[in-house]
């Protein structure tokens, strides 16, 4: 059986540009056929309809929709449009989502909220198309290092497998914090993790600048400097980041998992060596 | 009036994840109106033909079509599909899509060809999904900084501002090569633009290796060790981009081209002065 | 008039192990007389007590004491002791000094309190000599790139200034939170800025993970890896504070404000220019 | 027993800042009782004869004093009082101590003689409160990583163990040069051995820089910049000994020696395994 | 017996500056005598000519003659001249050097052509003798790190053994790609040998852009941007070759094979074993 | 008039290798006719002799002749022949060179002693022919950037010109300390010439390690760490020049002075300008 998955984006957080990609991170898989819905940079209710909709009529066997801050109402109206045409669906959202968690829990739908996926500095003075991409390279960096993104593409595999092999779907509910996250990262050395989980703290705490400089204060010149030290905060977690991935290749111990055609994950540490089967998705 | 813009996104290229949110970083564009279909990282003529059939129902202005090589059978129905519902339509591919060039022009497609926008080492030994994140990561810094992506989101409003000026809308018709993505950076000290230059040569010969890792070598160990050497060259032009960025910073004239609220395009180079409006977009 | 200044130190804090050479960096000036009295790593009120006897028998014009949490006994005893004896004293210690405020206010010590002061982590696992060195080590450049010491030896030194000419002495009521921090810290370069915003942050925040790991975790290998990484978050604030001095030098605008014979503050920015005196302290 | 032990510090040199906490770095040692009496940056015979008075007062079973240059009147006179007192004494100061050699001999004191703590590039148009602190960070960083301070802080323990189990106490007679700094450093891999010698020597020179510069040249712009070169070279040998570090984080060997509370060394090499109790001190 | 060895240089190449050095690199071998005739940069037909003539005369048992662009009439004067006087014949050339390979066969000479040694930026507006000069160290880096220099000392080192016991003299023909290149590198971890593949694959690129901005562009800023760009590339090169030496060190696994005073080539991977004797050379 | 410059080269030093094409960098200097003649290692009497005859036999205006050590007997018997053949000669070594000044004034030649050019690491433990590569492409940049090799170049183009133009010949007679080769440097920021004078002494110092390790200690073990100390400690001077660059580039202000066809020395800082005549050499 094929899985059908249908990605909902609204808005942009770090973990939702290349979500799809991995799952299927050689567009080998035969066992997933996916469609992405997107709304751009917008996340209003009205396109937040639009998307639902659309999805609702892929009939997926699994939507997993993506937004900054799931509270809004943009989000709240997707999940609740797909929730009641009865798809399965996933949250995947940013920080400010863990107070949605009852309304999660309420609606049934699971959710993988990502503490490091921390808001962008959006002031206008500050944030161009250039710096809004820079700022997502870096944070893709942190949350695939730190295993943030092992979380996520597991436990949507682990949701695809029970629909293919028609058990009973239990949605992931995981905040993924710090702890979360660098035990998902496969990192052997002890200082790569202790360094994995100070990039990841770092990230985390890129919102509290973004955050007073976004919302906060009302001088220019005050939070340009602010959203641009939080930039650079994530910048250094990515730079974290990348020494921790060549703390590994060093040793030759990179762990790499990646999908097999029928959706297996395959398991390897050493570079030469070769892949081998595990239990797992 | 307000645009809508159509994304159809086939496999992933580099250029692709951040596409949307080039064109309004800060989600507060009045002008347009935008919708992303993606079909993951699958890109056959199945996927093709669906992605293209629900962007036609959208009744885009415009539409923004991405693959990877697109002269393979997927791409090219999605360019008929929508060429033939007459929806004005820029394709955005890799290096391979020089060869489709003629066949753009027949069909009366703009093209936007991004020659370092290279090839990930799509082999199963290497490729998992941390590995695919990371090479997008550095590939975005790559684009970012030396120019690229300025001339792709400029391009796109260029035909966007025409559509709601009521003027003949004259599709790109752009090979992004050195000099033209260098020519766009917007960066001025020299040896910065040297820099910039050589990033973007590393990353355009990634492919070389690339190709022949996933396409010439059957041996697993060489084709492994090939693939990996293409993502460290990759691993390379971004932290020479990342340097780039950097020498800009220590100068403070890093160039900032955010959107204003009506499609606008602003400019200021010292990170403390204001935006100016510039007659562009 | 010579001002004879004592410092009471117990345990210790990144801004204690330097601060009486922050106000005479060359042994040149002539205007105060210094007398330094610790108690090492212990800081219970036995120590305290008989610090703060000394210190009294000294008979200071002013008092600087410094410790970890100025709220636990020892610290309070000791400036008890002191303004009992009438000793103007200024109390200078980290964040969770902010809980004493009040009781500064009442018993009318001054107190400059230093947000980025962050507490080392101290697991006997983790912590050995070189460990709790090169934190300090680390800690060190923090406070001096991001202005932090800069507010500590003016606030002393206007202090000073206000004893040696008879004028009403105000004592300092600071916190040295990032704002206060940068403002003083002398940097041009907004990005400069920026960053050293960052660095402050960062290590504001290396708090979190040791207070974590010190005192609420219970599990060795869990604490050990969380203080492992607060430790590492202060190494990354710490490249960060050397990075934004290299690019004070690449333009050649390092801020130089050493002491005078007589106590003045001189003043340059470009390395080989003369000094001017300027009027402070 | 618990040994009291006296700090006396005359002006500064590396190896002062921290001492007394490198022999109780976490404030849990329950066999020795300190006290620090110092005279800020000044260290004239005035200062050294009061400071002395008061250590002597505290009547310590151990005095260990530091200064730079152990030859100048001050730092001769603090031994002097303390002698005539019969308070076991040990110096701890820099190269020039060296030609006072035959005195210690003499007096009966112990002497730890640093090499590598070489003099700050003290001219009033270069070194101000900022550049003092980063030059400290820097040797810091140099002194631990080198195995200089673990010579140090050994070498007091043991004659604090003497005290305790009543042991004749034979004071240490050492001078730190490359060789021994580098066999008590704990490094394992034979390259950061050969980089921390290098460190260390680098750091050594760096007085050849600061002497000419402070006492032998008279123009400014000369003098300037040759200080500046000095420290330089310190930045030099941190980053150096910085990256020693990270090379044993890189294999999980960096040998961690707390202390328990009785004051036994303990030891480890992996970062979570537990720690074995030692037989020294 | 002794070999005697005639080196011919016609202008440069980073594989010709320490030739002579490679073979003999502590000036003990007791098996060789060297002679090295040079032109400078000059390459003409006269200095060729000239250069010959005084190697015919030494009468060498064998000749290594360097020079950029074999095909060239000095290089090829020099060669004919040579082999004339039955003088044994090893042509060590760049990457254009391949064209001329039928005509080395067919004179009979041995070839050793390094693809990797690209030619320098030779624009008068950028190259000077300081740039000249860090363009080669650069290229010595990568040249010596990533195996090149292990082939071509071998290579010789085998023609030497073959004369010294009268065997049947082969000459190497051997063109020195990546592959050839690595395998000869000695390096053991595979990530180190990738990163070695990625530099060698980023300076052999070099050479398009120097060809095009020496032969190609007219425009001054445009060569002269496309020169700096082209040894910028080099420096990253570099950089990479220096950190893949670092990464083995990191492991002390650097090979190390000096040659003995007979010519014997010794072996040993750690820094502190002993040398083993090989078979070889 | 062309002039007829001879080479001898005696064994190894850093300033050696690339000299002949310092002053020629484009091989476009019509008024310089070079010859080379080197003995490769080996620098014994026997060797001398034979260089030295051959460069009489080429009748040269004048005479470069380079070797580590010239007070030894080869590098003596070389300039003894050619003086006697009234070849004008000029002796370019390395720091025990120094010891040979009086005998240089009495033979009437001209000398370039270049303290920063340290002796190898010659251990056959330690030194192959990679390390022997890696340490002379250190040096090269240590030697380029601190200015040395500005001074080899411009005094040897001085004799030229005063050969040219029939002027009296006055041989150079200088022993370029860090102080000659800063000033050389061509170097604006007064950071950059701090470090510049950093990476110099940090070089020049490199020498005490290589002779404590290759003549006096005894225990392998012990030298071999020794001298891998000192190529480390030469790495690091590398990277101080690297970042000297650097510097230079950030601000577009790297000094450019290429050779004219007529050898004149062109001149500019900003690299996309145009060059000017200077009225030098």
């Amino acid at each position: 059986m094929v899985v059908k998955i249908g990605f909902g984006k609204l808005g942009n957080i770090g973990s939702a540009p290349l979500l799809e990609f991995l799952l299927d991170e050689r567009a080998e898989r035969k066992d997933i056929e996916v469609r992405v819905l997107g709304s751009g940079a917008k996340m209003g209710v009205e396109q937040a309809t639009d998307v639902a909709q659309k999805l609702v009529e892929l009939k997926p066997d699994l939507a997993v929709v993506t937004s900054p801050n799931a509270t809004l109402p943009g989000p709240k109206r997707l999940r609740e449009i797909l929730t009641k045409a009865n798809v399965p669906t996933i949250v995947i959202s940013d920080g400010p989502a863990k107070k949605a968690v009852p309304e999660f829990e309420k609606l049934g739908v699971g959710y993988l909220i990502v503490e490091a996926d921390a808001m962008i500095g959006a002031r206008r003075e500050f944030l161009d198309p250039a710096e809004m991409s820079l700022f997502n390279a870096d944070l893709l960096k942190v949350l695939t290092v730190t295993g943030v993104f092992n979380v996520l593409w597991r436990e949507i595999d682990k949701a695809v497998q029970a629909i293919q092999r028609g058990k009973t779907l239990t949605l992931p509910k995981v905040v993924i914090d710090k702890n979360k996250a660098i035990e998902s990262s496969g990192l052997s050395n002890p200082y790569a993790r202790a360094k994995a989980l100070a990039a990841h703290e770092v990230a985390r705490r890129v919102v509290d600048l973004t955050v007073e400089g976004c919302f906060i204060l009302k001088d220019r010149e005050h939070y340009t400097l602010l959203v641009a030290a939080a930039h650079e905060m994530m910048r250094e977690a990515a730079r974290l980041a990348d020494e921790v991935r060549e703390m590994d290749k060093a040793e030759d111990v990179v762990v790499r998992t990646p999908h097999y055609d029928d959706g297996a994950i395959l398991y390897k540490r050493k570079l030469l060596e070769k892949l081998e089967k595990t239990g797992e998705a």
